[in-house]
């Protein structure tokens, strides 16, 4: 076992060439790429070449704060265990783990430089029409691969011990389910929308409604959940798609998954200003969400297990799992509106007025989905998002 | 760490006196008097006395199949651990643990030789009206103690862990939810009630429902369910009750452990032929589950969760609970007429005709409970068992 250390980039290259069994005699150059807010991130490569290798380390704290606040170091075993897990599953739309070493927290990625990450092409009004289909077809694989269509109760039960991950999960649970539904000092509201996030916080019948949507996230342990699959976790770029950063992973229902994802693309649409992108965003959900079903259908339907092999026991749960996932959706867009974390589709709006209209659209509708989550289909949420 | 063995009566002795510290000079004697399906049972005593205690040890298969079947000996660990988890919330009304040892499998518990068998004690006719309404408030307790109303996410997490019992817990799936709904080689199907149960297991929908009720037995990991609640796991007497036999506990839905229990009262309605009794486990069934829902939401409301404290979430929660009991309760009922092992409230009928009729009943209303779950309140449940 290593003993643990930050990585500095020297430290970096030599992991990854003896992970990558690169040889002593290879050039390698590294250097830190991280904007997240929890890890270190080092691109190591050969100089003059565009790809090489990505070296993800866990630091004993929440980088963007600091030591302040102490975050497990084993999220990173966590981590690269889920993205093999779902490696396994999907290898063709997850990261591939190439090596990762439990005792330095840090795990050696493939390098993905040719694609770009959904949320910033969407910034840049780039459309990736195969990418809501791709996610889908990801999403039904790693959810039904971990779920009871395929595992037995023994297989299920180990598979939950080994991806155990409360302490990332409840900060999740913190941030979708707590601090945005009450005046938090976690919270970041703009001034503009103080009235309107004071409403919501009165707001008891949706409060009521969080608290089951917060209970299930607990207690609904359905599949081995990506657990932050918003846009900014997808890479995208010339018809392949990559998810990557999964370490708010573990069990969980299947819905959290599907409505951050469908969250992320209406908080697109609510910062956009003209119909068409606006109807692009509402035909991204309806793919994705048609291609999960779809995949998910065939999927579940192979199960060997004789209980759940009721076609319409297929389509009962599914309908349940879209009724989930609108919930978590206007939590992760109420969230992203007042909470500590929001998203740069909102945040980067220039003008004021329009930004203020935009986190408005954006509470309106995280509300709406929440309340209303068991009367809206897919084509009836094209008229309650548009308006 | 001792060698586990297979207890005779003189090894019985042996740990009871090292247990429970009683010295060397004190004469004891022990007899095996276990009449469950998977473990021993020697009861403890200095002669002439009636009361000493009780050592449970559980052998490496299940006892009543023989070592054809074998079975994890550390349920014995996990039921200990159980019992003492539910003890801390419930001491009043769980049997004591006086010790336990897991490298030998066995326990040393109190002996209940002054109480009964509830189950008994309704099959002789005598009615122990504080009976259900201590059985609520033991069932509040547990399950709220052990649920989110009490745990934060990592305190609920390591508790899911600690108490995983994936080999017990699938042997009741197998027995609650497969078996009994498809014409499996383990069941139990009289003669009389083949044709019954034939149109049982051609009944679509309503496998479509157990399918859903699997899944959430399985998934839906709400509290530390005594995961046996029958009415021949707990003990009464002069308004004494103490609850038994907690090996098949684990994390689980609230709703299995309310309706498994309401099954049973049922199930002894259906063997009655005449009103009163009959309207009396009508009354057992409503006095238990107000005296649940008053206790749980009591204590429910003490959370120092404040996403859960609403007090309208608790009242929606305890109808979805109830929801999930109606349903649990059926499954129990079909399979203690379908399945392996049936009751002896029904099986101990003398009239060939009477126990044919008692098993239609029995299959006629969890049929019921199972469809009409939503609709069910703790009246008009009167209305459908009375018919």
């Amino acid at each position: 076992m290593r003993q643990y250390r930050i990585f500095n980039q020297e430290d970096a290259v030599a992991y990854a060439r003896e992970a990558a069994q690169l040889g002593p005699e290879l050039v390698l150059q590294g250097a830190e790429i991280g904007d997240g807010n929890l890890n270190q991130v080092f691109k190591v490569c050969q100089p003059g070449q565009v790809t090489g290798w990505i070296v993800k380390q866990a630091l004993p704290y929440i980088r963007c704060i600091g030591d302040s606040w102490p975050l497990t170091r084993d999220r990173a075993r966590i981590e690269a265990e889920i993205l093999l897990q779902h490696g396994q599953c999907c290898p063709e739309f997850t990261v591939a783990v190439l090596h990762h070493d439990a005792s330095l927290s840090a795990m050696l990625l493939e390098d993905l430089s040719e694609l770009q990450v959904w949320r910033q092409a969407l910034l840049n009004g780039e459309h990736f029409a195969d990418a809501p289909v791709q996610l889908g077809e990801y999403l039904a694989q790693v959810h039904v691969h971990s779920s009871d269509f395929r595992l037995d109760y023994q297989a299920q039960q180990a598979a939950r011990i080994q991806f155990a991950n409360p302490e990332l999960m409840s900060i999740s649970e913190a941030v979708y389910f707590v601090d945005p539904f009450c005046d938090h000092e976690r919270n970041n509201v703009a001034a503009g929308i103080r009235n309107d996030a004071e409403l919501l916080w009165a707001d008891q019948a949706l409060k009521v409604r969080v608290a089951k949507l917060k209970h299930d996230f607990r207690c609904k342990g359905q599949a081995l959940l990506h657990g932050d699959l918003h846009t900014g976790s997808v890479m995208v770029g010339a018809g392949k798609l990559k998810v990557i950063d999964a370490e708010f992973g573990g069990y969980g229902p299947m819905g959290f998954d599907v409505g951050v994802l469908i969250a992320n693309l209406l908080l697109n649409l609510c910062s956009q200003n003209s119909p068409p992108p606006q109807r692009q965003r509402i035909k991204d959900v309806q793919a994705f969400w048609q291609s999960f079903h779809a995949q998910f259908f065939l999927l579940a339907s192979q199960t060997a297990d004789p209980a759940l092999a009721e076609p319409d026991y297929i389509t009962v749960f599914l309908r349940q799992v879209w009724q989930d996932a609108l919930g978590y959706a206007g939590c992760e867009m109420i969230r992203r509106t007042l909470g500590v974390a929001h998203v740069a589709d909102i945040d980067n709006i220039a003008d004021p007025e329009q930004k203020i209209a935009s986190q408005r659209h954006a509470l309106a509708l995280g509300r709406a989905l929440i309340m209303h989550a068991e009367q809206l289909d897919d084509a009836e949420l094209e008229k309650i998002a548009l308006g």
